[in-house]
């Protein structure tokens, strides 16, 4: 079976255990601090980052998009990215979008400010940093609002990787607090159709020690 | 014709005028200032960043990896990321390690601090952090360093887009005049081949006002 080192407060993981729940695919969870940068850990992937996806027969798999788009190929009857090379473009882009922008200006902050600074007891949160995310969110919930005033999801009537890659880095948003669903009716109708799939709900009963996450967090119909 | 909204300090542009010469596809290059955000352009790719690419039938692509993929989708004649899925997981993954973790860790900072900040004239370079990129850089070349030890492509004994990708980035230190070639004969073999292939010959005559390379910027036996 597929071991996965992952860790709940990251959103690749996240991504691609909602992932490989939708194509179907049995995997062991390891869990991995990785901002501890455990020598071992690093042997795996010199990045240091999770997921890692390590193969029965001692193939590892590493990087964000490298993972995803492996997946889709050995996993192709269940497509996430479309048909056309333009629509797969079109998915890749948007993926893009929330994996990297959505990422390094806001759930890379907020989690490194209110959770990894804590664990560690290293440096104190940055207030102006957190305030500054919290503000990119508004604009990004605001792109997502856009994304979905034609259709159901972000790339069309379908779903495809662009709504798990999305809504990966939401919930981790909402597992420590940080979401405020009044901003966009559209965001939160889109969001609980994805938090209502079965793909989703093993990542409503993720605990980390120090993480208190809002009521309404495991809530289908939050 | 393709049109390519570029910038020669962007190595994601850089990147794909190799790629795109390798695969013998025609484009016009359009020189954008990115980080001006124009509205035009922020039209076309509200991330503002570029490579993004115009297509005769006004499709557009935007996001380095989705623009990436599509060409070698529909010019898979000439193939950059390998045969098997795993092959290509392993190409894709090390490009993922220039694209995003040498670009935050080392060339952002550069291009930000000793370019960006002087043309925009918004604030004064930051020491602290030219010195942390020049120290991160170090550590990257050996990192390439060892991958070359068994091969002299970065991921085997032939050219993959992720020897482009790393020579994108590096090229672009190159042109600021950031890198120091004697910490590893390996990489500086390596750098010169990839240089001297007729698809790289284009950026070798970059023009950039305030830009003044070093000498052997240009000279493919440098």
């Amino acid at each position: 079976m597929l071991e996965i080192y992952h860790h709940p407060i990251c959103p690749f993981s996240r991504k691609l255990r909602i992932v490989l729940n939708e194509k179907r695919v049995e995997f062991e969870l390891i869990a991995e601090k990785y901002w501890e940068r455990r020598a071992e850990f690093a042997a795996l992937n010199p990045a240091c980052d999770t997921p890692v996806v390590v193969k029965q027969d001692n193939v590892i798999l590493c990087s964000n998009s490298a993972i995803f788009e492996y997946f889709e190929e050995v996993m192709s009857e269940k497509n996430l990215i479309g048909d056309s090379p333009l629509e797969r473009a079109i998915v890749r882009s948007v993926c893009d979008w929330f994996d990297n922008k959505f990422y390094t200006e806001i759930t890379k902050y907020l989690v490194t400010e209110k959770f990894i600074k804590v664990v560690t007891k290293v440096g104190e949160p940055n207030s102006n940093a957190i305030r500054a995310a919290k503000k990119n969110l508004s604009y990004h919930i605001d792109y997502i609002d856009h994304l979905l005033q034609k259709n159901d999801y972000l790339c069309g009537e379908k779903i495809t990787l662009a709504d798990f890659a999305a809504a990966a880095q939401i919930s981790v948003l909402d597992f420590i607090g940080d979401i405020s669903w009044e901003r966009s009716h559209r965001v939160k109708h889109w969001y609980a159709l994805i938090k209502s799939r079965p793909s989703f709900r093993p990542l409503l009963f993720d605990k980390v020690q120090g993480i208190f996450p809002p009521k309404n967090y495991a809530d289908p119909d939050f």
